[in-house]
């Protein structure tokens, strides 16, 4: 099973995203985490150190996949 | 069964999205068709109209997600 995780920070963008990740991604496959940076702010570090530069992200085997722009990870910081 | 839209252009960009894509989404759920728009130049319009700025992009049911970014659709019309 692939471990993945969304960071997101409940924008619009994000939600819409977060849509897609929850309907459509292949839940024998992939077991994907939430994470709410704006109420998690203490996985904000976690993020940036594997890639993550905007939400809303989806990060796979380490790879960081952006998808559309919602906000940049120094926005999430500032809150 | 819910169609989707997967264009890119076969940069390496494209190429990691595109993995996602065939590897993760549900097959069960969602039916993506794969259009490479350097080759498929014919479908560069529908792309625009449908809002794709960017490759790669994944349309489902006309809500765009681009996925990080390859090259910009301009520059796929040029080739």
């Amino acid at each position: 099973m692939t471990k993945a995780v969304f960071y997101h920070a409940g924008c619009p963008v994000c939600a819409d995203a977060e849509q897609v990740v929850l309907e459509y991604l292949d839940k024998s496959k992939i077991d994907t985490e939430i994470v709410h940076l704006g109420t998690d702010g203490n996985r904000i570090e976690e993020a940036e150190r594997v890639g993550v530069k905007s939400v809303p992200a989806l990060v796979i085997d380490d790879k960081v996949y952006h998808i559309n722009y919602g906000a940049s990870l120094e926005d999430v910081k500032k809150g």
